[in-house]
């Protein structure tokens, strides 16, 4: 099959390498804005050619967006503009607003929106690894819209990495990923930036970062040029789980002045619950332990 | 050297592995309030024998107190009362109220105040790795009230690993671990929180987690039997960072009400300086990219 690659960033690259590894692109065809980029992915071998976007979506049998989702609101329509039998799908972060700009569009069906759950917070297409998405969810949504052939082409994709696929509607999409992805990225550009100004010695935040530091705020790496429009895309859900995020931080400062350490017990406690949930080893409750 | 490691959790285990492969401790003697994990640590051969506390102060060079920060307040005072040439270090987050504890204690200058800063958020005997502490950073507080032999040997020990050596006093030490561990502490466990509060739906939670939610909640499993009373014993300058912490965050929401995107690609950009501070690869700013 060959697959043509719209963006060749740290997702695009990814996925170009590992759907040549595994064989389910027989060729990638890779287009970007950027010929600096399509330079790195060629002599990286993420790609084996490159074509203008009209030229790649002809000699395509999948196009695949990987673009930042503001540049997909353009992108999906101008490409099914151009489209017969070809498969179209996106890897974006955010879906309703996608959904809503193609939902009359007469060639419709031949896309389909995914969005795989994986990524790191480096970005570009230096940053692209084969096995970025191995065993992590993707998202299909409304794929009651797409043409079956169409859904079972990319669930074919997924399947050959492997991943787990997940039907949501947009809607749900969204929601879902404010509450567990979108906030996860605000509260760390927070906690970045919180540190960065009340701690004035950048020396002593490296000696001490690898104190937990360094992991809440891994993702406050990441670039603004995805981030800002994934912001503004899913801004109502984004707003309705920062509230509650800034609420129950109001909560623990309460306690604190009120040197309630019970309180503080009882919320690290219902905290503790996220480790089942995300299903890691059983909490350990020996009373001779040292903290992070 | 004969070592006592009192406490024998996640990081007092790691520490006696440590200190017993590169041959810093000749013997290590094990000493903790459960005896379920005194044999656990026997059976793991972290630690050669056990003794009671007195007995194990009287038979050893160097003392080193490993329990949550609650416990050492009355410990420390306890083991100084025992000691006459030992050598007494503790590895605990904060450090200024329990310098103040044995300020005047006859033996003070047995004791020195020391902090390595690593750590993972499992808890206990069985979390205890070798190589926890490897190429980090640890700090010494207030060593010039300590006896200089005694100085010398704590250098020895974290040489040994070896970790990298900061000096600081006791409230700068709490200031800055405030600022930079102990905030992404209560960041993480309101996060956590948060989601488990708005995300009804667990399976989602753990479909969408490796989309950065993984990271920033890793803390979140921490325990609060050493979270507590960390801070308890450092509320004010918690207090002071989680204020700051709180605002910006509002920041945050208050651009996303009026819909002003400029305003947070400007605090993204200034949340992003932190990959420079942490000297991690630097910026990649390629246009074709895909978020986390």
């Amino acid at each position: 099959m060959v697959v043509a690659m719209i963006g060749i960033g740290h997702i695009g690259g990814s996925l170009a390498i590992a759907l040549r590894e595994n064989g389910f692109a027989g060729e990638v065809i890779g287009v970007d804005r950027q010929p600096e980029t399509l330079n790195k992915a060629l002599r990286r071998r993420l790609i084996d050619r490159t074509l203008p976007l009209d030229e790649a979506v002809a000699a395509a049998d999948l196009v695949v967006l990987a673009t930042p989702v503001d540049g997909m609101l353009e992108l999906l329509p101008k490409v099914l503009d151009r489209v017969e039998q070809q498969v179209v799908m996106d890897v974006g972060s955010t879906k309703e607003q996608l959904l809503r700009v193609v939902k009359d569009h007469p060639r419709r069906a031949r896309f389909v929106a995914t969005h795989p759950m994986a990524g790191r917070e480096n970005s570009g297409v230096e940053a692209a690894v084969a096995d970025l998405f191995t065993g992590k969810f993707t998202v299909l949504c409304d794929v009651e819209a797409s043409d079956a052939d169409a859904v079972s082409v990319v669930e074919r994709l997924y399947g050959s990495i492997p991943m787990q696929i997940v039907y949501l509607d947009g809607r749900a999409h969204d929601l879902h990923t404010a509450y567990v992805s979108h906030i996860s990225h605000i509260s760390s550009f927070a906690l970045a930036l919180t540190v960065l100004a009340k701690e004035t010695d950048e020396d002593r935040i490296f000696e001490l970062a690898s104190s937990g530091f360094d992991s809440t705020v891994r993702l406050a790496k990441s670039s603004p040029d995805m981030w800002v429009p994934i912001f503004r895309q899913n801004r109502d859900f984004v707003l309705d789980v920062l509230d509650e995020h800034i609420n129950t931080l109001a909560l623990f400062r309460s306690y604190l002045i009120k040197s309630n350490f019970d309180g503080i017990r009882e919320l690290i406690e219902k905290a503790n619950r996220i480790r089942t949930v995300l299903r890691g080893a059983p909490q350990n409750t020996a009373e001779s332990q040292k903290p992070l």
